[in-house]
């Protein structure tokens, strides 16, 4: 239902009087009709947040240039970061994935059918191209990096490179087993998400199922988050639960899990390339 | 969280660009600081949706009148639908029961314990007073209006004159197993809730938990919507359900339904309450 | 964690003194210990429903052709419907599908991580196999019937040809957006899985989601039954919902409900393929 | 639609071949009808539960105690913890509450509503009974164990011998804000439900709305489970959670709360009322 020449607007700044009335009437001003848009102002932090998602009428006036350029004197006046995208132009992402293979299926196969609006310009993996079989891949671009722990910073160097080489907007941890070093997860700060196979913050680390299944929990959940340096603390994007029994082994959960997963995480990844994602600090603001 | 003097706008009319400019222009003007808002423009009938909560930092300027004159003007240009309230003022509600006691007693408690934002101006039944013990009542204005096939519109009468007397602003059917007429359903329209034992439009009219049962569905919901003339038709405002089992009975689905039921009929009146929910023709738009 | 060389037996039959204890006995004495067992006496209509996991522990006896006759005399002194199966034995399943593949894909997906212990012994589709990519089909056996009004009886036959030559169990309705006439029906009555893109019967027929975005319901959800003659009538496996709200365009409802249909058919076939579903006359009995 | 001489009997023990065959054929004899059963087997722990509902067909035969002398051979033969009850007789329950009364209303509420099958005979509160108003206590004897850090041993001696003069088979935490000691702990395992707000393991301790906030998980939740030494360790009997925003102030989280919590608490003293819970070490078995 979006005219192809929507523009999505988002904001973040500390909080002053006339934020909304200063940045609506520029819009207007150059033909922006505003389609939908939320605001938000947290009292606790004093920061104000806003996204709008806005039609530009007439064309005559302007490219998105000419739009940045009219917004630059707002967005100075109040110290803002922000970000201005056609909703046209799509994020450039990168996968990466070790052996479990169901998110990174189902990410391509929800691009494939244009529900994630992105370009996947590279899927890594520390695995071989055949372990996941020619169908998965197709003509996306694979890179094996194999790491140990003698390589691991050589390996990270590797993917670092392709971010860079590729114009990488977005990095998707899609079952990726390894830890990105604090180096990189700093690098990527803001742009790299990870799926944990946990309701975070219970069952943090390795094999949250068997210690789901050890303390006999009714539900299992999954929790996709921004990736920093601390393990599984990074501001969380979205999570879900399913309901299991006590009839449910380890085995179960996992092929439960995969299901909560891979929801979960293509969520996430929706959420962030129609830019309703905000970092807060340590949490998101994330418009429905 | 919200400063005592806030207030909440709210705003339906034809989209046209400069809405939202306006609109927070004239806020901004009058010392208005926006706490949260959320726009949308819905592009299959044209028409856009507002909902400001914004705080008056400076006092010394306005009284909520001197808000709303100065509001006119903009509300006039654009011809809106518009609602200006103090978040101060609590509404006059009006609760509609028969025998069933579960949805009432849930909106009392939720009202003691401050959960719901409102004045219970009168309880009206067509059950005496015992039906519900001295408990739950407390000092709440009882009506007894006993209702029949020939009493009906004497009966109905009655409720209207209540309404009027009382200033009620919001009328709940909480389980009110009698049918609205037609003449006090358009009286009523855009400020009576009802909630429905189904999922509609599944299971619509009488004993929607037998014909759950019969046809063997694995989930009962329950639905409140806005009262009209044509029964269980109205817009709705939330809806929920919960998964059920081969062993249930269908008295097990009605103790079920009866937590679902207040629920979904405390969260829509809370909805209410807040000015989260604006009529859209047959259906509502509800601000998260 | 079940050993290789355990059974599931169900059974249903009318109700009467005895029935568990001369299962359970006759199974004890041919050495087989029970894992899991649920039984279900439904009060209604008098039918008794029996689902046991039981594991031969000790091997000098029996094979599943001694376990049979073994219980030959039992299942005849209540005149039961029963079934005794393998869990080694993989059943025969035919997938049928139409343009939309994204539970064919899901199913086909399942089946490669072993997550749906099945032979897919055939995909039957009125499209080409283009329509799919390489990719899904892979070896699967793939047959393309194409269809129209005057052709129709004899695509049927060709289905049921196909289902006799290849041995199927199981057909199922990924999608498949043909209406089986009631002949085909009724053969396939009790083995033949459909999944339909609402929450029955809520939105029964054509274009459920568009039907519910008109309607302007909060929650939107999949059904998985068996298909019987009468359409969209058949006895319920598996529902499931989502929240959605005013921002989903019926494209949005679409798109969530992708995700929806495939978690609910792929439930609902496991559930089968796991012989924890009996029907009971219109409806049927889940064993959790 | 249960008989009103229908008896409930639960099992656990190490697993073994033959007990259901032997529990099945010793209830036939005695003329017991199976309503309802189900059975897991452990693999893990090799331990074997079983819960069945059985309907004495014939009166002529048994009282309860014919019944117990019946099966006593066949539980010791099995070594089984095992209890036999008449669905009529109702466990005595007494509920500790504090200032907060969600739960306790709504336990209440749901017992005079017959929808949980007890006898409340003691409400225990560290503050006296105004706090919760005359409407309801009602007649329900009611006794107020002020206590300080001092005073505690004397405070739960007081509980110890209300419990044993009450003769009270389940002792309810209804959101109480004090920890039991060890040793009371101990004297009540497997008879004491507390509900915790908070989805276990998550937030342990104090404030845990408040940590949920801190932390921005998009989802909370409480858990019920039986009261162990070890705080909020204890086996979990049922969880459940609700959808959050970042809109939600800690006080909003802690009114959603409210509403999950007396849910959860009911359905795990239900579950316990209806005999379908039994301990399996840390962790329990549920029956649906």
């Amino acid at each position: 239902m979006i005219p192809s020449h929507s523009f999505v607007l988002t904001i973040s700044c500390a909080d002053a009087p006339g934020i909304v009335a200063a940045t609506t009437a520029c819009l207007f001003e150059r033909g922006g009709n505003i389609l939908d848009a939320q605001q938000f102002n947290d009292l606790e932090t004093g920061r104000f947040f806003m996204r709008v998602v806005f039609a530009v009428v007439d064309h005559a006036g302007g490219s998105i240039q000419d739009l940045r350029r009219g917004f630059d004197a707002v967005a100075a006046h109040f110290s803002m970061h922000w970000s201005l995208r056609s909703q046209a132009d799509r994020r450039r992402v990168m996968i990466l994935a070790s052996r479990p293979d169901h998110c990174l299926n189902d990410l391509i196969y929800r691009w494939r059918t244009g529900e994630l609006p992105m370009d996947i310009c590279a899927i890594v993996s520390n695995y071989p191209r055949e372990t996941y079989g020619l169908a998965t891949i197709g003509d996306i671009p694979f890179h094996m990096l194999p790491v140990s722990r003698e390589t691991r910073m050589q390996q990270e160097a590797g993917i670092w490179r392709l971010v860079q080489e590729t114009g990488t907007d977005l990095v998707v941890l899609a079952r990726y087993m390894q830890i990105l070093s604090d180096g990189l997860a700093a690098k990527l700060f803001g742009r790299c998400i990870n799926i944990h196979h946990s309701f975070l913050p219970g069952f943090k680390g390795a094999r949250p199922y068997h210690q789901a299944h050890e303390r006999g929990v009714k539900l299992i959940g999954a929790t996709s988050h921004f990736v920093t340096a601390a393990l599984d603390e990074g501001p969380i994007i979205e999570q879900d639960v399913e309901r299991i029994s006590h009839r449910d082994t380890p085995e179960d959960l996992v092929r439960k899990g995969r299901d909560i997963e891979r929801r979960v995480l293509a969520r996430a990844v929706h959420t962030y390339l129609d830019d309703r994602v905000i970092l807060n600090g340590r949490k998101t603001i994330v418009f429905s």
